[in-house]
């Protein structure tokens, strides 16, 4: 197994060995009270795991008998922490209740498969005994994609697929490879580096989430433009589903009707489990360059993105900060220096230029053969410039770098310190984009300070261009508010959906990256229409006839009345 | 209406007042008649439309005075010239039926829908009085996609979308347009770059071809290594349904579980008639450049494709003719000129550049910008030079833009006299695909020597790259072969099987571009696995209960024992 479970918290991101620097940082937390109008901030730690409360384990002897039958007492967890560990995924909203120590579900029992023909007689068993079943990769969605609910059924088993973690094959010549579901981000390039590839899928959650994850979600890694998405890249999978194994894909392309290959990006575990997945690699990039550029504001570096993406530059990233976003990190990046003298200087050299309180700062990352980097990067900067920017070099570019993972680790001394922060994001053509983000952000805010928890308090709403296309682009929100303490998943239940209408109204997808899972299921309908929502169930009742898979994700059960 | 349907050939290829010149050319019968190892061809001229028998019409009268009712009678049509000319596609196939006078299937009336909510009407009567529907965009299939077979029902009507063909939108900032599935593509290409953008799709059938035709078969023109295949360009789509409208995609990515727009492509009318569609358009290009180049074989051709794809070219299209295409066109061109010595001087020219007897030919496209254009010239020039190859100029490259919606006009005299022409083709990963063509020539050559009309006499196999991919290639075939005169169908499906057989076992996919139709039905099981059949179905039951939509194509009824 490439990671152990105990080196990992359960209850917030990533290894538990992490030193969190910020709790101590007293200027962080008065800067931070200021910005949310709020006199102070509380203490608010987490439960230990001696204290929480489980709910209790359903799962009957002679069944658990069976189980351990299959794969032997080692593969078959039920623990406080293993339960624990696998009840809800990495959200705000699972934080939340994790840290309250008061855990809605929890898995009857971890069940550590080796192989497809495992997962296969794993789905026929639980098909036969009538158990939910919830497939779990790294288990870092922030939608609820991996919460063990049991649905109508009495007990409910997690299948964690870190066992299956081997690179099976690379095929030089087809630039393709192919590997276990259960690999975890680090391992899969660490393997395919070693054969001169890389598949360049760099989520935020990369060492910490799998290739099945991946694939299951529909993800995007940061440098995507590069990349691709995970259907961009996923050539072929292998699907186990309570109906046998389905093959799905193999070709380079392919008239042969719809591809089933297809509907495997995004089917979060509902439809089948990925046990395998073949996927398209490039050459390990013999050189890379980062650097930042500054805008006078977001719509003019909305429009140098789409300038570039039109004109087909291959760019890895482009992401683009709005001002909130930029004026955020740059006073947080502040507290860090002597606070005053360089940022004050900075800060007049900007209004010299002719900067007003608006700027934006875009990262523009290019990736690959030296010459197609040089010139990809020289031709943003032409786009840049005469779109008004200021270049900032490259010290931006590897300061993102550096930290291109870190950002999730900033939310647990948040949390210690009665602060919520979530994140959602979306995607519309360029024609929308700027209407949506209009109303996301007066959304958000709006019901940040309706639930504050005083007069007066109030969110911060951060946005960033992560993702562009020649056709549109997404945004990705970060909001960060005071926490109504003891109402705190009402407060996150009431922003969301003010966050999701929103979406919803004005051209939106309820996600572009994220994924569905438990929390995006009451805008599917609309998303997908009433006829759409009957075809996903249709695909569900051929692969998984009782309905074991995952419940509660993805497909909603009840419709609205047309 | 953008095009009347009398002044297209319902028999043959393209326009009735085309004229074909080489009947009269007997060098060229000779010269083909050898090629075949035939002493002589004969001639086989076509029946007259007066001569021809069409199926008995069985709509009831009060069932046609309904659909009268709903459309006018001008839109209502079942003269035998309407009826005939929707009776099956273009296919070599659908030709011999044609040009033999017997009709096995025709439709018992043509109608012609004017939008959405018509067609809508329409299925929704259908299905009330239990008929079939097979939609028709240009009719051009070369898989019997629209062959007016009536299933399980009583009578079988043609809904012919040509009069719905209007442009209806162009999103300048998204570069997206929206138009009417039933726009052919000179008329949709012409109103596009009126607004200074193209969407750039060209198959061979471009002139006769429709939007919707493109999108259910899943078809990529010949530059779509720049302007991507139907289901790349695809941005969203209203699939009509007799339960409804079903309104796909509308974003530039997702992650709201699987794209319903993703199952539209590649859907041949069997879940629903695509009425509009949105789709990727790019800036009229600025510059072209096409040219020829000769490498020392198909093999070393291969290989610079290959190498230009993996380091991402931006090339609009790269085609590679094999030997015996390259063999056989320069024959066949060098009939045209005075025989001799300028083919004799190049023979010699490119024996003592040590050039063997199997020079490939392939085309270098390039489209866009004039820098970009430039650039990705020079690039390739390189490469090419790195391989072995001879640079053939500009000359090259313009004679096949100029004919590159010609070719099928040449079926034509070919049938009247006794030589049968057809087309397949197929796509794998670059590790199988040296194997895959090896193996479909020489199930192709067997078959054509074994159902050949006499001893001795043989067919010919021609073969291009058409497309390609980081991750593969498309292999295109092109088969002509002297006529088993009276048992012509049964010679065409014994060579059409034989290939098809080879295609499976070698890892292909059973079709690239064309579709699948009636032709590659018996494949399907074996390509998407008898549990993808079944997602197949369950998804047309979920949109088409009665199964009223285009019966006997795609999904296969009979599923082989497991």
């Amino acid at each position: 197994m490439s990671i152990e479970r105990s080196k990992i918290r359960w209850n917030g991101w990533g290894w538990a060995a992490h030193k969190d620097t910020l709790a101590a940082r007293d200027d962080l937390w008065t800067w931070l009270a200021e910005e949310l109008g709020m006199p102070s901030l509380l203490a608010t730690p987490a439960r230990e795991i001696a204290d929480i409360v489980l709910p209790a384990q359903c799962l009957h002897a002679d069944t658990r008998a069976g189980l351990v039958a299959m794969l032997g007492p080692d593969r078959v967890r039920d623990d406080v922490y293993e339960r624990a560990f696998h009840a809800l995924g990495r959200s705000y909203h699972d934080l939340l209740r994790q840290r309250s120590g008061d855990l809605p579900v929890a898995p009857d029992a971890v069940l550590y498969p080796r192989g497809t023909d495992e997962v296969l007689a794993l789905l026929a068993f639980a098909a036969e005994h009538d158990i939910a079943v919830v497939p779990y990769g790294g288990g870092t969605s922030v939608v609820g994609g991996v919460s063990a609910v049991s649905g109508s059924f009495h007990s409910v088993v997690t299948l964690d697929l870190s066992g299956m973690d081997r690179l099976i094959e690379v095929d030089a010549a087809s630039r393709t490879a192919t590997a276990e579901a259960g690999i975890y981000g680090p391992a899969l390039e660490k393997a395919l580096q070693a054969k001169g590839v890389t598949l360049g899928h760099h989520p935020q959650s990369f060492e910490f989430s799998t290739l099945g994850g991946w694939i299951a979600h529909r993800g995007a890694g940061q440098g995507s433009s590069r990349y691709g998405r995970a259907e961009d890249w996923l050539v072929g999978a292998k699907l186990a589903t309570p109906r046998g194994l389905l093959e799905t894909g193999g070709f380079p392309a392919s008239a042969a009707g719809p591809q089933l290959n297809d509907i495997v990006p995004g089917s979060e575990g509902v439809f089948g489990i990925i046990t395998e997945a073949t996927f398209r690699v490039h050459a390990a990039p013999a050189a890379n360059d980062y650097r930042g550029y500054l805008f006078r504001d977001f719509a003019g570096g909305a429009a140098a993105i789409r300038a570039a993406v039109q004109e087909d530059l291959p760019a890895t990233m482009l992401r683009l900060s709005d001002a909130e976003e930029t004026r955020f990190f740059r006073a947080y990046g502040a507290l860090d220096n002597k606070p005053g003298a360089s940022h004050r200087i900075e800060t007049l050299y900007l209004q010299m230029r002719g900067f007003d309180e608006k700027p934006a700062a875009l990262i523009a990352g290019f990736e690959g053969e030296a010459g197609t980097v040089e010139a990809g990067r020289r031709r943003f900067a032409a786009i840049a410039a005469a779109h008004g920017a200021l270049p900032l070099g490259l010290r931006q570019g590897r300061r993102w770098q550096e930290g291109r993972f870190h950002g999730p680790y900033l939310r647990d001394p948040m949390m210690d310190r009665g602060v919520g922060v979530d994140t959602l994001e979306t995607a519309a053509s360029w024609s929308k984009l700027d209407t949506l983000y209009g109303a996301v952000r007066t959304a958000l805010d709006k019901a940040m300070r309706e639930t504050a928890p005083m007069p007066g308090a109030h969110g911060i709403v951060l946005c960033h261009i992560s993702h562009s296309y020649p056709d549109g682009a997404s945004l990705y929100f970060t909001y960060i508010f005071p926490r109504a303490l003891g109402g705190e998943i009402a407060q996150w239940q009431a922003i969301k959906a003010a966050a999701s209408d929103a979406i919803m109204a004005n051209g939106g997808t309820i996600s572009h990256h994220h994924g569905v899972g438990e929390d995006h299921l009451p805008w599917m309908a609309q998303e997908k229409g009433a006829l759409g929502i009957e075809v996903l169930r249709a695909i569900k009742r051929t692969l998984d006839p009782k309905g074991i898979l995952n419940p509660g994700k993805l497909i909603p059960q009840e419709l609205p009345r047309p």
